[in-house]
């Protein structure tokens, strides 16, 4: 049996079990987990050195470093994550519909796990801990295949779970590690469509797009934002030099930051030089011989350089004639996350909102609250950018599925 | 321009026209499309005898040419069939969560089209009608890629749909027939997630399995049944007999038929004589040893024989220890559609239903029920076996997705 069929086979064995536990323990789990988290600062950052050692010698960027960095303030942080996880309403067994047939069938139809969720991700530890505290509160098992930059505290931090769950009377295999880090492992576990249902990707567009092409698992992309501002003719520009100042550098590292900033004509050049005026150098604009006319760019920007996520203080710019072209150069280069238009004009609002194809439309406001805790669904596993099963933000319900539950008393079919 | 872009980019030109149409326009189209086919039947009939010609040349067995087969009466009943889409409650539009933000923020979540669906379906011209009725109605642009068998009969059906919605003022690529069907172009779809939304194929195992294997869009699997009753140590053994016989034989070549029988070992002898009066050799049975004990079998049920969809008077036959066993059997070679337990017995039923992981859980009833209609749903684009998106009988509402419109007064992210 390979590693992978272990890892397989041991997840269903847990499935099993995790159908007889039920919120109470659930939470109580998650509890210890916390708590075990607080206890063990010391190992944990003890483990967490060895990776940052490895990646100094490796040459990694400090930006990295600190997103692979687990301290004392961010052990606290992950445990209190994962409490508050506890505070969320448990999903499963809503009843969701159902009622009685006119041959006396009764049907149920009922929130369920998914089953055995498979969640591939880069080194960024904290989301070790918070993918499992959700896949454990909406009753599914998980297996977790971080990157290999940080497989000393995945190690440490699955094992204490591990620990904490098993003492709590769940299976210590509701949350797997995938222990080794190779690509042979990582291909073989996204066609294990035998074990896994569900397989949630979470990074950069590399990342998603090799799990898209290669799993045979059904797949939730999460995460890859190409967002824009559209700023309109009837744009309010104060307001709308805010709104791209926030949604670009409040945190320009996440999704739901901008990497573009499309321009009606008519207010180009009071815009830019609003927006110039704001920024003063801090942030690099690349942008089409039109924004050129207004603002100093780096370079003229290309096809290439309005698909980027720069995920950092650079925005591609370009100036539009029109609502309607703004909407298709949207539909044409974003990834479906998060877009915005700032106008006062009704109809352009309105056309914006219905034309442009993605999971959250904004009008007059930054893109930033595209997030779980915004959206009031408490932690998110992710926000999804295609449109199959969840769009969007995805709390514990994105994380269920349902089953129907028929009654009878011998009905059979005429 | 390959053949796959020219579809895809009409089909997202016509996207981009159907978010304009409203439920009444929509309706009006449907209706048009059920008197085109009334008032075209002769030619329909003719196109469709070329694909019969051609499948008697091709030594097609008659069960398959009787699928292939359109009658004056079948056009009555496919035209009826798009009234009843027209009947149903158009999703879009719908508003299913929202409120305001404490910073003044409204949010919208507005039931939305997926957009473009590709559908890949074999030789049954009904199904080409049909699908595209439900992608129109839930504001859909549909790419159909029907068997090579019924490329006439598709044609011509294809053609009087786009003409009568046309007519009706709907974009005519809202509709599209991939008449092309060889297998280049059948890959070049599956990885045509530029342009396609969903993936939905319909059919057996064989094409399900291969579309999950070589796509790069998001598919959704539909209509595998390998369905299953378990007939309890406490069952009502009539009871049992009639659900096991309808089960199996009132339509055997459907997906939620019954393919396989497990029986407690304490009432064997009493249900498979049962079982052998009813059927006095109708179908045939393939057993395991211990079944060969009561009945006479064809030969001993192998693992092969477990994981077969017969689609025929033929089934699989097992004897088990206990409901544990049943159920084990059940998670090992269903494929998650419908399965059911015959008992009087409630700790069992629980059990069953809840560690069964399949779409539909029956206690004391047939499995045929498992079905749009019988659900209530209206028409169905199939039964889904995943987990992801829709689970079962799929309605209009599988046909869509959901979009978060957010409007604000210029809102920023601290």
């Amino acid at each position: 049996m390979g590693y992978v069929d272990e890892l397989g086979t041991a997840a269903k064995a847990a499935e099993r079990e995790m159908t007889k536990i039920g919120t109470m323990q659930k939470n109580a789990a998650l509890r210890a987990v916390s708590e075990k988290l607080l206890n063990n600062k010391d190992i944990i950052i003890r483990e967490n050195s060895r990776d940052i050692e490895n990646a100094r010698i490796n040459g990694m960027s400090e930006a990295m470093i600190d997103r692979l960095t687990i301290t004392e303030s961010r052990i606290d942080g992950i445990s209190e994550g994962v409490l508050q996880v506890v505070a969320l309403k448990d999903p499963i067994g809503e009843v969701i519909g159902g009622g009685e047939l006119p041959n006396g069938l009764r049907i149920i139809q009922k929130r369920v796990p998914l089953g055995v969720i498979g969640i591939i991700f880069e080194s960024r530890p904290n989301v070790t801990v918070d993918a499992a505290a959700l896949c454990l509160k909406s009753g599914n098992v998980c297996i977790l295949r971080g990157g290999s930059d940080a497989i000393y505290s995945n190690k440490c931090l699955v094992r204490l779970m591990r620990e904490a769950i098993s003492e709590a009377g769940l299976p210590a295999d509701a949350v797997q590690l995938v222990v080794d880090t190779s690509r042979i492992v990582a291909n073989e576990l996204m066609k294990a469509d035998k074990y896994i249902d569900v397989l949630i990707p979470r990074g950069g567009g590399g990342l998603i797009h090799s799990v898209m092409q290669n799993s045979t698992i059904p797949v939730i992309q999460t995460g890859e934002g190409n967002c824009h501002v559209y700023v309109d003719r009837f744009a309010d520009i104060d307001m709308a030099v805010e709104i791209v100042n926030n949604a670009k550098t409040q945190r320009p590292s996440v999704c739901n930051a901008i990497e573009n900033v499309l321009v009606h004509k008519d207010v180009a050049e009071q815009f830019f030089t609003a927006l110039a005026e704001k920024w003063d150098g801090k942030v690099k604009i690349i942008g089409d011989e039109e924004t050129a006319k207004y603002v100093s760019v780096e370079h003229i920007a290309t096809d290439e350089d309005y698909r980027k996520e720069f995920l950092d203080y650079v925005i591609a710019a370009k100036v539009v004639r029109s609502v309607d072209e703004a909407i298709d150069h949207i539909n044409r280069f974003g990834t479906r996350h998060s877009e915005c238009i700032v106008t006062i004009n009704l109809d352009n609002a309105d056309k914006f909102q219905r034309l442009v194809d993605a999971a959250a439309v904004y009008v007059n406001a930054s893109t930033r609250f595209t997030d779980g805790f915004e959206f009031g669904l408490g932690a998110e596993i992710g926000i999804s950018t295609q449109k199959l099963h969840a769009r969007g933000p995805m709390g514990l319900q994105a994380l269920t599925t349902y089953k129907y539950l028929i009654n009878g008393n011998g009905q059979i079919r005429g």
